[in-house]
């Protein structure tokens, strides 16, 4: 039953939000064993020194600083690679699954008859909240998650207009430089200007940025460098605190510009 | 700056969809230095092995058989076993802060002041679409993902009728028996009767089943074993078929009812 050992493979694969300790254990896995690894520009340095030396590693991403790699080439890459045996990963941040074009992938992988899988992660919103301590869903506030992407595909402009709930939490991926359209087209929506905000850059990595403010003032936040996401309705508000001890500093900091930074945590699996 | 080595301190971590191989590098670590675990009843039994034996492990869940804990009772377990020094674990299956109480678990941790992490996780809809090979979003078909719960809290029932799009693909947690209630509801809010469908139950594990039907038939699907989900949109539809050998099994299974099985990987982490 087992394939034979030359046959090649490609694992579509989740490095998950940043930190490399959100690896799954199969990802680290599979990382580990790679002979060919394509991956995307925002993939992070630190999840990137763990590939072998050995590895054949190239970046494919649309914002490496080079003319793009058209999606055409990324397909044959893969294909190529399989066809040759090798072992070949298609690295994403986060989920692969979620806002990037592995649909596009997977079939172009299935019409060439090339074996492969799909490896999940976890995507940003999650570790973005979980370094917030915010909690996506809470039956008191919002019983409904919707994602989005502000990036728009081709020249189609990104339309979400239609899934804006008060009784939601919205998550905005790559949102771009122009906080204040997404500001204006959920309270349009029919969001309250003081539903609370989150801006949230290079989640769970030690360069970390976590904003806290509200829509209405959405528009004023300075932009924060990729990779972004906002989260906005009534779960980001602030935890009540413990009033047995002095304040903490996360008290005593401004109620509307908060930044936390993270320490990091070696691997050790 | 470290803390006393007898400070005890709060975990709330999600399993991952079933499979241990998902769990995150952290994750598993955490799992394994744990001294109290608090979990809830759809954890795998197979992620429960990873526990030593010396830890103490209690089932929380609503669904064990037994009188439902209340959630008071869980944040005064968790409280208490903290301010005895223990590390503990609260674990959830996916992500923990989807679609459960974590919210009122760290408003009661931070109230008390006990010192908590979060530990993010890999959601079942990831598992579940990987093991199926279909993207979550895909900018030919689908731009945006919408998570709800069919799953009423308290007295309220569950409400997503405004978070309906053609654009979007739409995944609910814990549908239930009644399908046809469901595929009504997304009817009624415009979606075609022909757009693709997937009911996927014990995503990742050995034992998971997915079945392909359509939004018209989703009705007559037959009811799977919780922990079960439903993935309905564009992105769910069959991937194209490699003509250059005979017919895969999959091409030759029904086309309303497929069932795939997994083989387990052992964790090696």
């Amino acid at each position: 039953m087992s394939a034979p050992a030359m046959k090649g493979k490609v694992y579509l694969m989740g490095a998950g939000p940043g930190d490399p300790d959100l690896l799954t254990v199969k990802a680290l896995r599979v990382l580990r064993a790679a002979e060919v690894v394509l991956h995307d520009d925002l993939v992070s340095s630190k999840i990137l020194d763990l590939i072998p030396a050995s590895t054949q590693v190239r970046n494919v991403g649309k914002r490496c600083g080079q003319a793009a790699i058209s999606q055409e080439k990324i397909h044959s890459l893969l294909t190529s690679a399989a066809r040759e045996g090798r072992q070949v990963v298609r690295l994403k941040g986060g989920d692969p699954l979620l806002f990037g074009r592995v649909g596009e992938e997977m079939e172009a992988l299935s019409l060439a008859g090339i074996d492969f899988e799909v490896v999940p992660g976890v995507t940003s919103a999650m570790g973005a909240a979980a370094a917030a301590k915010i909690p996506l869903t809470d039956r008191r506030f919002a019983s409904k998650l919707v994602f989005v992407s502000n990036h728009a595909a081709g020249d189609t402009p990104a339309v979400w207009d239609d899934v804006i709930s008060q009784d939601a939490t919205h998550v905005v991926y790559m949102p771009g430089a122009d906080y204040s359209e997404i500001a204006a087209r959920l309270s349009a929506g029919g969001l309250n200007g003081r539903t609370p905000c989150l801006v949230v850059a290079n989640a769970t990595l030690a360069e970390q940025q976590i904003h806290r403010t509200t829509l209405h003032q959405l528009a004023l936040e300075p932009r924060l460098p990729a990779p972004a996401l906002l989260i906005i309705g009534e779960v980001a508000r602030p935890l009540p605190h413990f009033e047995g001890e002095k304040a903490s500093p996360r008290a005593a900091s401004k109620p509307h510009e908060e930044v936390l930074h993270l320490t990091d945590t070696p691997i050790r699996a």
